[in-house]
This record gives structure tokens, C-alpha cells and sequence, in this order.
């Protein structure tokens, strides 16, 4: 994925996480963004399990919304109050305990709307352990 | 709401998380379980701020994703293999910086399928700031 | 439910519909509306079978989506633009051969967006058949 | 798309919807079914259109949930009774007043529960109007 027609760069985010979000340090490692789209990892912790050795579900959640946040700033640049409206997973295989990858793609980008998909999987296996789909709402649109 | 009918009551529950999520120490306060409802509440913590001085998505989504799992044990008992399939929410209002409750009431608790809507509120306002919907898959069932 | 404060009465949004979308006609029953509020039903019929007996999944969309707008229409007037962004829907029962119930609660007006509830009845039985949420986009809002 | 590792062909799927779903009739177009894939077309008519001349948002429903149906028919086989049990749509633009594609991946194809997206076009442009994810539950599974 080119950098090159992109607003904000994977270094210009991290950048703004440190100072908005000191919180995710540690939980978000932004990998790659390019026209549309953003891939992050989770990187495998002891907290992010569940009872039977998975990830969790909550860890899931917030690495995909991390992710579709981060395919939004890289396409339009620091709106810090874009928000999310809607929400929906569905989950489908049991993540192993390993680091968890997100791979996001921006299905629109309207003025005042953003929709994206995002697929997740843990590291090495093809098969994803769940799919999500989130709109944003963007201010002042 | 009547503790009578259900299988396991608030105290039951908090042994079983403490035994098997110790993580959400301090998360997740059980306030009722009753026939197919729950309520949980999110203590304020400076941790679930998102710029702007609101609680973040993620931070509900746990809460409301734990809510359900509280309801779905009460009816059924220590099922700990009980796994989300899909997690569907829409964000309302911004929340204010203070404690928000979720209030969970099961649509269907059948063999196989358990499915809730959970309604979360800012402590004191009446005003929903989210609203979700979840699908769990009972093992065995 | 009283009419008082609602923009748009049931026989103003018959008329409007009457106008606008011929097709439903026969296909939509609009009970009442009320503040954040509207009912409708859908006469059974057999094009809304589905093998086994029961009401077809997308009648019960169409219904759904019908009764949302209906219940927008009230509280803000004819505008004819306002389209569904997000539409989400849990099954839970099988319908019954009988006429579908659909009661909807707005649980947000906001000026860009409408986002609302909708509970799904089969006529004369008090469990729910089905449950939806949905976004619509307010245009000029 | 091969149709060589599929249970059922486009004209056994054909041949199925002719004898339980005869109201689809000129409905519905299974243009391929592959290996967990699916793709079906919307034919244009009057009665699809709402007002602003674009196709409604049932019809897109409709077709969608058709597809997903037709994509688990042919990994499977003949379950008639597989009924969805979640289903969410994005809309992401205004349908032109032509046919509608949709395409159907399957994400999951479990014992007792399948998952997949559908990605809906207007016929001859390659933006997406709108994307749906969808959950069967598969009987005696």
C-alpha cells in the first residue's frame, strides 16, 4: 500500500494516538494506510484472554474500531471529534492466543458518513476469526 | 426485579468472574439480575475517556457485551463456553464523564440462541447514550 | 398514543404514501403514531409465506422499514428524502400464518440522524417474532 | 467460478426456488454459484423504484438475503429449512434506476451456523450501493 495519496501517514497517527489516546500504548501497533483502507495489531497480552485460552471479544471489538478510526484519519486527516454511530461483528472462529490482525476497507467516504469493513485474524492463519462493519459520523460535514 | 427464578444471583456471578475474568476487576459492577434481564454499571475511570471528555465506544461495548453474558448465566447457570456471535450497536448521545449503567432484557432464550438488546444510560440522565443488540451461542444446545 | 404532538397524522402519511409509494398499497396497515412512536401492520397474505408456513424474512424488513419512517414522518414532516442507512435484524421466532405487528420507539431524533427500534409481533401472540434497529439520514439536517 | 465442488447448480437452485419460492418469480436471477460464493441479480421493474428514482431499500434487502440463501444451497445442498437469524445492511449510495448485482462470499460455513457479506452494485458501476452481513442457522446442525 502507497502512502502517497493519503492525508496522514502511519508515523503522523501514532503521533496523534500519543498525545489523544495515551491509554492504547502498548495495545495498537499501526502496521500499514493506504487509499481507503488501514491494517493495525493487537499485540498478544494476557489480559485480551478469555476463559479457554481466546482472545476476547471487547479486545476484538476495539482493535477493529481502532482500525476503521485510523483508515479515516489517514484518508481525510485530524478530526479528532469523528465519531462512531454504528457498530455490528459477527464473530466466527475461536482466535488463538496470538497477536490479532485487522485489515480494514473503507466501503465509503461521503461528507458527512464513513462506512468501512474490517477482517480480522490472528497472526499466520488466513482464516478470519470475525468481520465487522462501522459507520462513522463526521462533524462539521 | 425478583431473584427467585434464576439460577445464579448477583453474588454467584461476581465468584464466577473473579475466578475466571479477574481482569474486569473494578470494570464491571453487577447491580440486578431477574427473569431474562440484568443490570450492570461501568465505574468512572479516567481510562475510558476518548478526547472530548466522553466515555469511548469500546469501553460501552464491554459493558454492554458483559451485561448480556450476566443475563444469559442468571437464566442458564455456569455455562463458561457461552460465546458472542454477533454484537450490533448504535451510539446515541455522547455520554458525560460519570458512571453508565446497561440495562439488558433477552428477546429469546432458546436451545441453542440467546439474543438481548441492552440499553445504556449516563448515570442520572434518562436519555439512552447506546443501544445494542447481541447473539450468544449456547455450546451443546 | 395521542396524535397532539406529532407533525403528521396516520391519514396525513396514508395520503403521502398513497402519493409516493403505490406499491405498499394493501402491503401496509399504519395503526397509530404518537410522540417518538409508530404502529403498523402487515395483512397476511399469501405472497408472504415462506416454505414451512411461516412469514418470509423480507416482508418482515419491509414492514420494519416501513414502520420506521412511518414514525420519523410524524415527528418531522414530509421529508420525502430521509433513507435508511443502517438497517439491522435478529429473527427469533417463527411468524405464525397471521398479519405481522411491528411497533416502533425512535430512540434518537437528532437534526442529521434518526435512529430507532423496532419490535415485531405476530397478531394476537405477546413474544416477539423478530427485532430490528435502524439509522436514517436526515438530508439538510 | 467453478461449479465443480458445489452440491447444487445454478439450475438445481433454479429448479428448487420454482417449486417453494414461486413468488420470486422474475424476481431473482442466480446468474453463479463457486466454492462459498454466490452471485444473483435484481432485474429492473417499476415496482423497485421509491421515490427519487432510485431502487428501495427493501428490494435491496430482499435480493441480498436471497443471495446469501442461494450461496449456502450450493455448499449444502437442499436444507430448506436454514433460516437467517441476523441480518444488517449498509446503504452507501443511491441505486441507479437499473439492475441490481449482488455478490455473496461466505466468511463461515460452520455445523450449525453460516456467515457471510454481500456486496450489492449497480449494474455497470463498480461502487458498491450498499453491503450487507448475514447469520443462517442450519437445522438439526
Amino acid at each position: 500500500m502507497s502512502e502517497r495519496t493519503v492525508l496522514m501517514t502511519v508515523a503522523d497517527i501514532e503521533a496523534l494516538f500519543a498525545a489523544t489516546f495515551p491509554q492504547t500504548e502498548g495495545q495498537l501497533v499501526i502496521e500499514a494506510v493506504g487509499p481507503m483502507t488501514a491494517r493495525c495489531r493487537l499485540p498478544f497480552a494476557n489480559e485480551h484472554l478469555r476463559p479457554g485460552g481466546t482472545i476476547s471479544g471487547p479486545s476484538m471489538m476495539r482493535l477493529a474500531d481502532a482500525t476503521i478510526y485510523v483508515a479515516i484519519l489517514a484518508q481525510i486527516g485530524p478530526v479528532a471529534m469523528a465519531v462512531t454511530t454504528n457498530f455490528n461483528i459477527n464473530f466466527l472462529r475461536r482466535p488463538a492466543p496470538r497477536d490479532v490482525i485487522a485489515e480494514c476497507r473503507l466501503l465509503k467516504l461521503g461528507r458527512r458518513l464513513a462506512v468501512g469493513e474490517i477482517t480480522l485474524f490472528s497472526d499466520g492463519d488466513p482464516e478470519p476469526v470475525a468481520h465487522a462493519t462501522s459507520t462513522f459520523s463526521i462533524p462539521g460535514g
